[in-house]
């Protein structure tokens, strides 16, 4: 075993043997499945591009030289080179480094990276500005099969392709994305692989890429040899990969969709070390989809590049056969797929993450809002409870699809909820129809979910009260309840209000409301910033009503801490409660 | 010349002869050319596509085959075979038609579209609907060369290869974008060309799409016979089609860039009926930065395939050199490149038109705004006063923007104030800067426009009164102004704001505002939900100050009258002064 600690800079290794790198290999490989085994994380892309990585800062002159790392998911071995080796030897420092790269980290992470296809067009971009301004460093793009699908990497590598200059683009071709890989291309990538990189009909030559193959993609001395091939080369080249995901690590190799991202598991056997018992949305979803998918051939749910998340796993992806669409990571397309499909009676249903989403916005206004065409969306992970890296964050999705005319933005409270709006945006045709999934499971058994949703924008009041009145939209409705249990303590009889529609405003009711409130209190789970709580305090601005708006304040965050983050937000029920009180007392 | 009145849907033309539809031909473009020179339009797009427009609906049996047009300003020729004759042969008729397909007009017409790169997508999902529900007609694409850059285009196409089932793709080639083409794929269509469709390297075939080329693709026979073949056809397949942009009216076939859209023009020279002499914002934008451009080798003007709107023409462009890119129809590279490129050092500014910039949500938020790249958007078309088609509506960059934590967001009241936000976005390295092109010239000469951006967030009181505030931003300014002029000669001394910024707010004036003012106003040129009045509301709620907020309010409009919708909209400084007085009145 070498001694990691004392690589301290890529500089380290480059005074090793080809041999001496094996031997770091597998030193990396065994402290990285320890870590993984422990801590969780994407355990397939990182082991299948450990000897690339090493290669990579081997034969380059790095940082002088750039690598810019598509999705960024890959570089644990990219952090253990480059200084940050303790967070992946000691347990106590694992959190010490974030899942993807990160310039507040190292000089040798180029971006805060973690969504997928971009890779190409930031490096082309860095290559541009050398170009214009005069350097002379090797820019390198590492880009994984699986993100060729988005658009935004082929617009990268159409337009790379004419720069004329330096720009190599290692493609870590693993025949996988987090799943199967869907798209036309892979035939492409699945024959330039059984022909050693020789088909003539070659995806990357067609874009202008000059080309080479590496049958090989684990083997150091293949990697070493190729990167030196292209080193300070004065053209766009792509060096296509041949790896494997979870390369080393047996169960990783077998079960690749299962270990691309996974909790901490018993690295002996494999499974996972705790398995939750909690029923979840995703199964939720799936379960009732493939209800309804059996009863109506029209009915369709698609997906971009996560199935998973979705709850179809490939047994029910099988189950569903031609009504389970994965079009690949590739929003736009899902999203007007959805669109053609709809208009031609079909009754599509796509499933996203909520930070995703945000890769289709013109398409969810062009391709469906203008047309009208009744796609039904449901938002995953849309919650400041849902995912806390910075590059994930689902607080934006009210925004960003609420304010599109035309749009119907639901928000249920609870998972009867969910269900009854599910089916009500499904067998309706005549809107667009967004769903956030929510968290809460739990419902109130008296209330009668399924009815009610024909009447567009109309709320819900769960208790009425007087001079005070909360709004808890989605995920906080269950706050709201909460913070007014916490008044009625102290003689207050709080309105509670469920919204359900996000995209409009029950006028009748915030009229009503002047009548005996002078307090009106919004809560989301989510951006303040163009959200649905400033639709409330526009609508009362000209009169005497007073309005609190409680959401996610302006900024981005990385890996925080949920319960802290409601609480400075004035999103749990104490806080709520506390806020009311003050504004009760200061007027 | 045939009677082209006696034309009423495509079934009319399928009894003629091959012969018979060359003279049909020749009786449309006659008639096209007419309305084009004293209507104006898209006309080398139409001209260059009408033969295969004919050929299409000859072959194929509309409206039950299904044709999906990208873009759709290539329609003209299909709404004169599909019932719409008057609208081409009346001048008293000619607006009676959009410039883009429009399902309202017709059943021909499948969907409202505007944007590029689109229509494989729809098509795709409209081939994938029938394959579930039985259906057995043809779907067709109709995608122009240009088109092709963009990323849906890609994924539209990649995923549809994969549909195995009818979905026929016409790739309309005229070797010309708007302007000439940009991206490595276009070496490929140029080597397609030039083999007669033989090249062993073939884009559309790596994406697993049979392929027929058509050389002569305005020639009516060479067009009937490549449909015949596809027609019923049992997988995806290309129809390649080598068009000439603005075919059969000479000045079209020479200044292809000039006639892709234009005004009125005089049919024997090809020379425009009024020239403008007025200063335009598109050549104030090229003249200052070539001149910064001359300057500083590290600055850049990047444009996405209209370097028409930035006053980038061929000759502009040659003078910029290497510091002018265009990377093709490709907003989401745009975005993503300048990123890179402010990373390393240059100081690149994308000029956008407002509508198109809804295609890179992501990459303003993933690749520039978590990363804090100090990229310069410059958006032109953002104005209610910007494009009236429902397709380029400039109303929604405010929300789409502004709301992105870390994006600086300005909007300019005149030229001068313009130019100094311009160089000061350049100037600066701290943050990305959006710029909102203003629509006024005129400039109040008694300000010194070019200080204080360092202060972000702060406004300019342009005058204080007391009790009313209007706050003006960007081209309402002007508004306020004129309001506030018509409150004097009521006796109300209105303060008058200019914000500046549109990302945030300078709550020290307007928590300074609470002391002698009761009302404020706010105006802006675009959408109300989700912008910048929103969040004064949200401000103000909790305190006694009264808001009323203007702007557009939550719908699409198409081909609106501008005054009619200012004056709806309360954007009008009479109908603000109605506003202010009214609502004094009742308080």
């Amino acid at each position: 075993m070498i001694d990691l600690r004392s690589i301290h800079t890529p500089a380290d290794i480059r005074s090793m043997s080809v041999d001496g790198l094996q031997e770091l290999c597998d030193s990396l490989r065994t402290v990285l499945i320890e870590k993984l085994g422990h801590h969780g994380g994407h355990v397939g892309p990182n082991l299948g591009f450990l000897e690339p990585t090493v290669a990579l800062h081997y034969v380059f002159n790095t940082p002088v030289d750039k690598i810019v790392f598509d999705v960024s998911h890959q570089t644990y071995v990219h952090k253990m080179l480059t200084g940050r080796i303790r967070a992946f030897l000691d347990p106590a420092h694992y959190d010490d480094v974030t899942g993807y790269t990160n310039p507040g980290e190292s000089e040798y992470d180029l971006f805060t990276v973690g969504h997928t296809s971009t890779a190409v067009s930031l490096a082309g971009g860095m290559a541009k500005a050398r170009d214009m301004m005069g350097g002379s460093e090797n820019v390198i793009a590492v880009v994984g099969d699986g993100s060729l699908s988005g658009g935004e990497a082929f617009e990268g590598l159409d337009y790379g392709a004419t720069l004329g200059s330096n720009l190599i683009v290692v493609v870590n071709d693993n025949d996988m994305s987090i799943a199967e890989n869907h798209g036309g291309l892979y035939d492409n990538l699945r024959r330039l692989r059984s022909t050693d990189g020789k088909s003539e009909n070659n995806y990357f030559r067609t874009l202008g890429f000059d080309y080479i193959y590496v049958p090989y993609g684990n083997d150091i001395r293949s990697l070493v040899e190729a990167f030196r091939k292209v080193r300070d080369i004065d053209h766009p080249v792509v060096v296509h990969l041949n790896t494997q995901k979870g390369k080393g690590y047996a169960p990783a190799e077998t079960r690749r969709e299962f270990f691309h991202y996974q909790a901490p598991f018993d690295i002996a056997t494999g499974e996972l070390i705790s398995i939750s018992c909690t029923e979840t949305y995703d199964d939720i979803f799936a379960g009732h989809m493939l209800d309804r998918m059996a009863a109506d051939p029209r009915i369709a749910v698609i997906t971009a590049g996560t199935p998973g998340v979705l709850g179809f796993t490939p047994e029910r992806r099988q189950k569903a056969g031609r009504q389970f669409i994965d079009v690949g990571i590739a929003e736009q397309e899902a999203v007007a797929l959805a669109s053609g499909m709809a208009r031609a009676g079909a009754r599509p249903v796509f499933g996203v993450v909520s930070s995703f989403l945000q890769r289709a916005y013109d398409q969810l206004s062009q391709d469906v809002a203008i047309n009208g065409t009744p796609v039904v969306l449901n938002i995953f992970y849309g919650s400041v409870a849902g995912m806390t890296d910075v590059t994930h964050l689902g607080w934006f999705d009210i925004p960003l699809v609420a304010n599109i005319p035309g749009w119907i933005f639901l928000a249920p409270t609870c998972k009867a909820e969910y269900l009854a709006m599910l089916d009500w945006a499904i067998d309706q045709t005549r809107y667009p129809v967004a769903i956030l999934t929510p968290n809460n499971l739990t419902c109130d058994d008296s209330t009668n979910y399924s009815i009610g949703y024909d009447d567009i924008d109309s709320n819900v009041v769960s208790h009425r009260g007087r001079e005070v009145a909360i709004i808890g939209a989605g995920n906080c409705f269950v706050t709201a309840q909460a913070a007014a249990g916490i008044l009625a303590g102290k003689g207050i009889d709080t309105t509670v209000i469920n919204p359900r529609f996000l995209s409009g405003l029950d006028t009748r009711l915030l009229e009503s409301l002047k009548k005996d409130h002078k307090l009106v209190i919004t809560l989301e789970d989510g951006a303040l910033d163009g959200g649905y709580g400033e639709k409330i305090a526009r609508y009362y601005g000209d009169s005497d009503m007073k309005v609190l708006c409680f959401g996610v304040s302006k900024q981005f965050r990385d890996r925080y801490s949920i319960p802290a983050l409601l609480e400075e937000c004035t999103l749990t029920p104490d806080t709520v409660a506390r806020a009311v009180l003050n504004a009760l007392t200061t007027r």
